[in-house]
This record gives C-alpha cells, sequence and structure tokens, in this order.
C-alpha cells in the first residue's frame, strides 16, 4: 500500500492537509464491542489542540472529530471507523512569498522535488496538523487497550532544550502545559520559552511514553519486532529525529552484566530492555523515548533559495510553535498504542492457540 | 503479511534458525537486468562472517550462498530471487541447560510465552544469525544503487564502548576487524576487546551508516518517510536500542537557528537533518546512528528463572561474540541500502511521471 | 492490513454503512499533476445513483462527493485524497422487525456471527450502498487512465436474467436504463423487469467490461497476477458470483489450436486470453466477466430464522433494486480501473528501466 | 509487497524457475505446536507429481521437499518455513529456438515485454512448475485446518473437455489419474485423452474444490472478502480463466426466490451462495468451481512471431500435458486451503473476543 496507511489488523489511513478543507482518518480493523463516542475522541484531541497556552502556536482550530461509520448504539461494530475534522481557522493570508521560496528545515523543497507541486499554504500535508488525526485513531486504540486489556500508555516530556524533568510525578503531567511530570521544573519552563518567544527562536525536546501492563508475546520478529514497529511509528512523527527503546544510547557503553535485566521468580530485577527481548514484549513496562528538532519556523532570518535557485533571505511570520515537543506527547502516546493494538491483534491472530505454561513474573 | 517480510516493491522475506539446517531468504520485486553472481553475495558475506578475528565468535561458518532463481545468464530476470546457506557448523553439544532455563537478555523468555515453544539451540530464530541473510539481501540492493543510481551505502563503528572513533577516514574501515574509520584507535579497541574477552563480559557498540547520491525525492509520508522506514529497519536488527537520523538527540538542545540547514545556490549549507526534509530525501547523504547493546552470553553468572519459574544462576558458555557491534557494520549498510532500494522503486512507481523543475542543489 | 483497503501502490481504503452519518474513502498513491474536480467523480457517481428510473430502487440519494485533501488549484498534489459522501435519505423506519430476524441471503447472519453485533440499518455496511465510494475511486483512476496513457474502460449489461444482449453498440450504452449495448433488446428488458416487479421478485444479470490500450506488461506473477488481482476486484462487488477473464468457462470445452491466440506481425488473431498471457497483460483488450446474483430483498416470503434460532417468515419492503446488475456497470467499470492504474504503477516502479525491444503489437 | 506473496498473516512467498536449480517458498504465520514432517508435504507433492501416468508429462521429477526451518522436534514452532524442492531433471536440450520466438497463448511475449528479459528454459518463471511450491505450502494449511478445526478441503475433476462427471464419489477421486469423482466416466476419459494425445492437441478441464466444517465468520468485507480472496487465490492458478463461488454464472438466470438460500432451525435450505454472504462464510460448504484453458503447448503448428517481429510457425516439442487441469486438483485444494487458513487466523486476531450468540445452524 502507499504512504498514508499504518499497521497491518488495527490500520489507520490519513488524509489532510493544513488549510484544506478538513482532516480525516480511517481505523479499520477495531474489534466490536467496543463502547466508543466522539466525547471519547475528543478528551485526547483536546490535549493536543493548538492555542491552549500562551506556548503552543495562537492558531484556533476547535478540532472537533466527528464518526462517520463504525459505531452503532454506542458501540464499535467491526466495521471501519471513519473520522473527519473540519479545518476551521484558515485564516486567509497572502502566500505568493511562501509559495515561491523553499523555507530552511522545511519540507517545502523535498515536497516540491518528489512531487513536482505542493499545497504551500501553511506546510499543506508536511504540517504537523495531521497529528491530530494520529492522537484521534490512537484515542481508540487506548480505549481498547485500557478496558478489554488493562494496558495503559502514557507520556511525558523529559526534556525541553537544556531543562531535564528530575522527577517523573504522573499525577503532574496535566497540570501543566508542557506535559511535564517535574512541577519544580515548571517555572523554569515558562521563563525559557518565554525569552526564546521574545528571540523569535525555536527548541528541541524530548519525550518519553510508558507502556504498562503489556503482556508478553507481542512482536512479529525478525522484521515486525515490536521495538522496530514502534521506532517506525515514533520516527514517523514530525521532527523526530531520534528513538530509544530502554537504555538507547546508554547501551554503548554499558558491560554486558550492567545492561542485562536478570530475572527472579519474583520479577525482572531491571529494565534496560525496556520491555522488549528479541523483538518481543516481555511483560515488563515497554519505555521508548524521542528527540524532536526545534520548529523550523522562525522569525529570525535564514538563508535559503526559491524556486527558481536564487538565493534568498526567509523569515517566517505567522502562528507556530516554538517548541513542537510541547504538544507532542499526546501524539507520542497515540502513536505506542496504535503499535501495541496493532500487535495484540497481529498476536492473537497467530498465536491465538498458545496455552502458556511459561512462568509470567512480575514488572519492575 | 506476517512479520519476516521487510519493503513493499523490494521485499525481502527471510527464515532459517541458528542451528537449523539452513537459513534463506526471497528478494522480490528487483529489477530486471542486474548483473548478478554469487560472488557479489559473497563478498559482503565475508564481511560479516564470524571467525574472522579473535574478537568475534569462533563458530566457523563458511556461509556460502546459493543464487536458486531469479538470475539467468547472469542477469537478474525481475523474477524472485531465492538465496541460501546451509549451516554447517552447527557443534553438536548438549543443550539440556538451556532448553529449561531463560538467558538474561536473551529472547529465550520472550520467545517462549509468545509461541509456547522454541528452537533453543543457538537462540534459534532469535539467533543473530539470520543477520547473514539480510546482507546476502542488502547486497543485491547495493549492487543496483550503485550501478544504476550512483547510490553509495558505506557504515563504519564509531564507538566500542567508551573509544570513539575521532576521525573519519573511509579508506581505514575495512582494515581493521572493527570496522573503524580511525585507525589510531584500532590499538586501544584491541585492548579493550582482549581486556573485555578475559573478564568475561561485553560492551555496547555505535555504528553509523551513510547513503551518499541519493536523490531527493524518495520517501512516502506520512507514515512510510523515509526515516521511519529506516528507524523500522535499522531498530530490526539484533540488539539495537537507538536510532538515530542526522543531529538525532542533539537536536533536544540545538536552537532553531542551529539545527536549520540553510541553502544557497551552491547547496545546503549543513546537515543536521541527516539528509531527510518532511520524511523526503532532500539530496543531502542519509546520515544514521544506531546502539547496540553489549551481548547478553556472558560467562559471568547472571541470576534468571528456569520454565517452571525456579530460581537458577545462569552461565553462557560456548563461542560469542563479546561485542555485537563489531560485526554490525555490514548489516546496517545492508538494512539501509534494502529501505533505499525499495523507496527508490516506490518514488519511480508513484511519481514517474514527475518532471523535476526544481533547482537540484548540492551535498554538503 | 484490515480489509477495506484495496491496492498496493493505488490504494483505496474505504468506510460507511447505508444508514449511517457518511461513506467516504481515501485514494493513496494517486500521481501528482492530474487534473481533478468533484465534477469529474459526480459525473461518474450519477450513473451509478439509485432512483434514476423505475427499475432501480426508489431511494432518493443526492450522492453529492466532497473532496477534502490531495487537490489544490485544480490538480492532484501526490498526497492522500480524502472523499465524503454525506447519507442523506435515511428515512426513518422500524427496524425492529430486522433486527431480530435473518434475511436469507443477506449477510444479517454472518455479520452477526463474524462481529457478534451488526448494524441492521438498510444491511449497514453490507449494503451495496458502499458502491459509491468504489465508483468515486474508480473514477480517479479512470481519470489518470484515460488522460495519461490513452487507457479508456468500458462496460456494458451483457444480459438480464434470460435476456441476452446480441450486438455490442457501445454508442447504446448509456442510453437506457440498463447499460444495454443492444437497443433492440431494451424494450424486452423493461417488460421482463416491470413483469418482475409486479411479482415481487428478482433475478441475476451479467455484465462484461473491456479495457482498450493497456501496455503490454502489467501484472505481477505469480500471485498479484493481472488476472488474479482483477478476479479479486470483481468478486469483491456485492452479489458476484462468478468472474471469467477471456473466453472464461468455455475454455474448458475448447481445444489448444481453438484456443491459443496466434500472433502475427500485424498483432494477435483472436482474443480467447482476454489480454492476460501468465498474468501479464499482453495488449490486447483486457476482457472481464461477471455474474450478479438476484437480489435477496424479496416481498415474497421466505423462510428463515430469528436471532434466538425459531423459525419465522421474512419479507422485505422497502425500496431494493429488483436486479442489481442494472446499476452495476459503473460500479465493475471502477474496480478494473484500480486494478490496472495500481498495476500501472507497480510495474513502473519495479521495470520503469526497462528498454522495451520487443514488437509492440497491434490488438484485435 | 511486491507479486510473490500470498496471504496477510499466514503467508506465502514462492520463488523458483521450471530449469532453475530449484524451487522454493517460505511459510510465514503458520502457528505453533503443528506437527508437521517433510512426510506430509510430500504425499500432497505425490498426487501433483508429473509423470504418473501416461496422460500428464513425461518429465520425471521427484519433488522431494526439504523443510530448512521452522520445525524443532517435529512441531512448528511460529517461525518461518522454509521449503526447497531441488530441480532434477532439467533435461539438456538446445533452446535456441524457443529463445528467440514467442509461443502463441504462453507467457513469452508478455515476460519479454515486461522484463526485457527472460528466462526461456521450461517457461522460467510462468512454469506450471512453480505449482508445486503452492501444493506444498497448501499441505501445512490443510493439515492445520483439519487437526485443529476439523475443516477438509478436497477437490475433484469435475469436466474433461467435453466429458461431465456425473456422480460426485469422493471415494473415486484417488482411484484414477484425473482425479474424477465418476468412476463411470473415466474409461471415456481415458479414450478422449489417448486420442488427444495422438491429435497432438489439448483441452480444458473444470474442477470443483469443498471445504467442509467451515465455521461462520471467515472473511473481511469489503475487499477481503472470503469470495473474493478465493477468486484471487484461484485465478492466480496457471491457465485459470474462470472462478464461480456457488451458484456461479448460473445465478444469472435464477429469480430471487431460485436463489436465494432459506434458512431453518435445522439448517440451510440449499446451497447456492456456495458458502459465502456478505464475503463471510455462513457455516455451510466454500464451494469453488474453476476453468482451466487448453494446455498452449502443441505439436501442432501455429502462427506467431519471433522476437524481431518475423512472422514464424511454431511447434512444441518436449513434455507437455495435454490437459493441465489432469493435476490441478491438488493446486486448487491448496490455494484454497492457504485462503482459508489465512482468513482463520485473521479472523481470530480481529474477532478473538467476540462471544457468538448466533444460532449456529447446520450444513446442507
Amino acid at each position: 500500500m502507499s504512504g498514508n496507511t499504518f499497521g497491518k489488523l488495527f490500520t489507520v489511513t490519513s488524509f489532510g492537509e493544513s488549510h484544506g478543507p478538513a482532516l480525516g482518518c480511517i481505523i479499520d480493523g477495531c474489534p466490536p464491542g467496543l463502547e466508543l463516542s466522539e466525547a471519547d475522541l475528543q478528551k485526547d484531541l483536546d490535549r493536543r489542540k493548538p492555542g491552549t497556552s500562551r506556548h503552543t502556536t495562537q492558531r484556533r482550530e476547535a478540532d472537533e472529530v466527528r464518526i462517520l461509520s463504525g459505531v452503532f448504539e454506542g458501540k464499535t461494530t467491526g466495521t471501519p471507523i471513519g473520522l473527519v475534522i473540519e479545518n476551521t481557522d484558515q485564516r486567509s493570508k497572502d502566500y505568493s512569498k511562501i509559495s515561491q521560496q523553499f523555507r530552511p528545515a522545511h519540507a517545502d523543497y523535498t515536497y516540491q522535488h518528489k512531487y513536482g507541486v505542493r499545497d504551500y499554504r501553511g506546510g499543506g500535508r508536511s504540517s504537523a496538523r495531521e497529528t491530530a488525526m494520529r492522537v484521534a485513531a490512537g484515542s481508540v486504540a487506548r480505549k481498547y487497550l485500557e478496558q478489554r486489556l488493562g494496558i495503559r500508555v502514557r507520556g511525558y516530556l523529559s526534556q525541553l532544550g537544556p531543562i531535564r524533568a528530575e522527577k517523573l510525578d504522573w499525577s503532574q503531567v496535566d497540570q501543566n502545559p508542557f506535559f511535564c511530570p517535574d512541577a519544580d521544573k515548571v517555572p523554569e519552563m515558562e521563563a525559557y520559552m518565554d525569552a526564546l518567544r521574545k528571540e523569535g527562536n525555536s527548541i528541541g525536546a524530548r519525550i518519553n511514553v510508558v507502556a504498562e501492563g503489556v503482556p508478553p508475546g507481542l512482536g512479529e520478529p525478525i522484521f515486525d519486532r515490536l521495538d522496530a514497529d514502534l521506532a517506525h511509528a515514533l520516527m514517523s512523527i514530525n521532527a523526530v529525529k531520534g528513538v530509544e527503546i530502554g537504555a538507547g544510547f546508554d547501551a554503548i557503553t554499558q558491560k554486558g552484566t550492567e545492561h542485562r535485566d536478570e530475572m527472579t521468580p519474583e520479577g525482572f530485577l531491571s529494565n534496560h530492555a525496556g520491555g522488549v527481548l528479541g523483538g518481543i514484549s516481555s511483560g515488563q513496562p515497554i519505555v521508548a523515548s524521542i528527540a524532536l528538532k526545534p520548529t523550523s519556523s522562525l522569525r529570525l532570518p535564514g538563508r535559503s533559495i526559491d524556486v527558481d535557485g536564487n538565493p534568498v533571505e526567509v523569515i517566517t511570520t505567522g502562528r507556530h510553535d516554538p517548541c513542537v515537543g510541547i504538544r507532542a506527547t499526546p501524539i507520542a502516546e497515540a502513536m505506542m498504542a496504535i503499535v501495541l493494538m496493532d500487535h495484540y491483534l497481529r498476536h492473537r491472530g497467530q498465536n491465538g492457540d498458545v496455552a502458556v505454561s511459561t512462568p509470567d513474573i512480575g514488572q519492575v
């Protein structure tokens, strides 16, 4: 299939441009019988929604999602779920400049090269606006995972530029505009962002995502390993430049005796593996971490070229997130949930008659 | 499809256990007319082959590959290419212990949970032995990329545990057992490995892979972005715990003005993006970096459980790589080549009639 | 992926129930640069639309399609094309009976078994109403095939119950409510349908579809042969029970000397193959024929069971097509166009560098 | 993926040319724990094997299959099963003529056009020799279906040219070289074949395949309907020109009251649907019928062209089946089994938590 479908048994196919009439997606393969309403999706969409604090873009989108199919009398029917969000705040604007220039570090140049044409309004398809549909689709996955399997997928911002969260207090994550789990760091982050905004610059961030309650056995080696599909899913999010599972890059300098997670009848003694061994979930929490680059839309001028190859200086005005990482937590959660959902169904399909006699040891 | 196929138009489907009769794969979608012989594949296989230095496993495998189909009169015909490598050095050995225990940080526990059964001889399917077929398949991709498109994919070991390569001299890479591009560091690495082997421990490593000559336009947003598929491919390699594209995790602390790669009529001025913008190749070198965990097979005892859930102490004797990263360079090259080949064909399929008028600027 | 996506490079993913809020689909992989407007799609949709003659269901649906993405300034951009048709004539009705009974020869029983739940309003997902999206998607494929490649896909009703068309006059096909190419048979068909409607019964039909101008080379043996994918596509249309390529079932009694299509420098001398040899297009017209079963919704009572397994007598009132074949011609055309489009892109992807030196002989 | 993989969860990927070193396939997704040996596969391969009666090609192939992976201690492990059959009887022969000519009704012309090159020895990839791997893969599916689910897939030749079987006596099918279920017709068929061979001509045939014991619920509408996937699978077999499910083309002239299969608490009263309603199995036997064209390799001269476009007269000597239908029964059984296996796993994956409360009525 082409590039806008993710998953094998639980598939998400997406469409929509930043300033087109609407965004939408089709979720195919959701098991029947799950209670589902637009409110379920809205809850997650509102967490990602722009314009909720001064630290994100001031574009105002209601992001109101409509369920067009696949739900009957409040429950999923097993048929594809069609979702649509109409774009409402497509601010009329003069696009003549951006249509003739390639903004540095944006997808303008590569889309033009690939397709010979591009919808330059707000970045078109390459805009992070498409992530709204990832969140909506992830919402369906998360609900199934939680209600049927007791799997909880949660994320948080662990680093904003130079500022690292040092405590992981889940109860704090939704209490600040950064999804930061360390309340003590929030004032510092606010000050940092204010200064950055004034400067007209942007900054990168790190997001961690954790899935708890994942049963052992998910993942299809050797290519569709659970960690490989997670890497695919997470790296497909706009602005992501790196993905780690468990110890990640720290594993380079770890010795075998340090990295290996020893096991006892009471459970694993550590989780450097991040919950995946040999591409298959181990029953420990699945732990992933991603790096997001700084936003490329800056008020500070940058050198670039125009469509004829002439040098130009580009300044990006308009409404932009100075740190795309700030709104990325719900997106990363969504992608992890979609991967887990897909792999749960795949595992059930191929191994549904496996009677597991293995000791099921606890989490760390 | 199930988990042992990679790619959409250039697909690699693999089989084989560490101590089964043979390994093999089917390459489907290789364009016709490419000159191809077993010697082409053997060259790359020999670079990955075990037992070539004292720093890798002493298992002796000839890794002789046979081409069973898809090549006629020395050229590919467009039909699937079947490859087989017979396993020859399946040392007869007492597996009674390993069959009853789960080695820590190995896939024993997860395979048992997933399938209810496992071929415990040498790790079965989860053994890195399967990567031989990745290298063979990657060889076909690399030959096409080089001969038809002038794309060169090369990798090197950039870090061995605490020791970092500080120079990138491509001519050195194949001159030492580590694929290290910095000749000055080789003695230090040798000494480190000797001590490690004596200690019975293992260590992680970092491999970098670079593709030069990649035309702009490859990658299929939004899910099958080039970087996302690279992350999938690279994370699917045994022992990989992290993947970076371009600046990777350094992007977290970069400001927008620093990270964005400015463009001039003469080319990009930097390559923090790693050659991918919006999920599509930019014409710059594609740069990826991966972290490999230390080998889990150690002579030093580790706590674990047996199949009945009782605590056991596990010692792994036998022939093992104390640093799996040492032999991983050809594997990483292979996976990047397979991804590029697949995306080249996909791009040509969907955009074959695009007349590109965009300025094609140089590499940095 | 799950079951609501068709195609590999040109993919159509569909959603929507008969009496839900809307139908929709996503077309992924359409090459950029194709002029496309809603009017293009509407033209084909109007040919399939219900309620245009007394011989089809009297349900009145405007079937107005909206393009939500993938088109910019009147041309496709290469990004996914989202389409939606809102359902307008969902006549409020008492569904209590149908919710408790399984209509014979309908999908009620099997949907209930598969999903444990079903949207019984008008057949839900199993209603032929979903074919509207096939027609819309097929429209995009047909436009590309015609404008870029000179491929024309056309169909006609060749048999209505016992009445066979004996002449193939393409100019007549759109001049009567049956898509019948033999004007002389139309009065007979009208009389037959009037009697049938009075009787409360239904009848089967045969549709033929032909693609002219197809270049040799399309089709990917051995499983994704062009004829195999056509069979998949055509058999996936509601009510289809048989698919033939070329001579079809007549081939059973043909001798080799009769069936084989001899070739001369001026072209093939016959087309028993239906334009496909070895699963690959030969340059001759692609010819397929399908059998559609009679509608199962009848006013004449039939024996069945209710959800508790008790015997019931079922009478289906409401608005139904007494011959689903009558409106099936545009649907069959659409599916053939989608298959050809997909295979054209696949062939271009994998064989785009093949320089064909073979004599290209004419059509018969 | 490319064209040599069939299935989504139970996938078969195949390679091999008629006169290359070997044929092979990879079965991915077979559940673990199934007892499997080479003897299981050999049994079915021997039924398809050439040279077992005077009515089929006299090529002598042992068709000895080796299992290279995926089976451990006599049971499947859930990892991919690699199979290989070495070609032994590649009679050395002068191919200079066939390399320069296109045999009429063969794939010579289309392969040359598609790939620009072809392995002309014995038809290369387009030879029916590849069907050996279908049979081997089908064998695995059949064993699982029978042992785990009580599903039995069986086929028979229902028509040989003008001669129709009039009785269906399953016990006769393996008692004659035609897989004919009507013993009374066998002498007539033998005489017919003898005359045909003397004449140097060939003839078509019809094969029926039936699956009994299939639970209701298999099939993934709307595109991956069970009947659509069966049509795909069966039409992908060499020489097949038509596929019917249930009533097939007879449905054209059936009235609704005749075609619809009424239901009672004791079961369906007929099976015109062929066991599929709305693309989903109904619990009745799945019934399919296929038409095979006459062999194109004839001693009687036919007009054709050579690679330069000049007219030539082609005579095919060598060893050929005068009726490919004769050996096609095991192949059709194999493809139906593969489809059912794949859909069983898909259904279990997506609907594994459905508690079916529907009355499960009997077969007819």
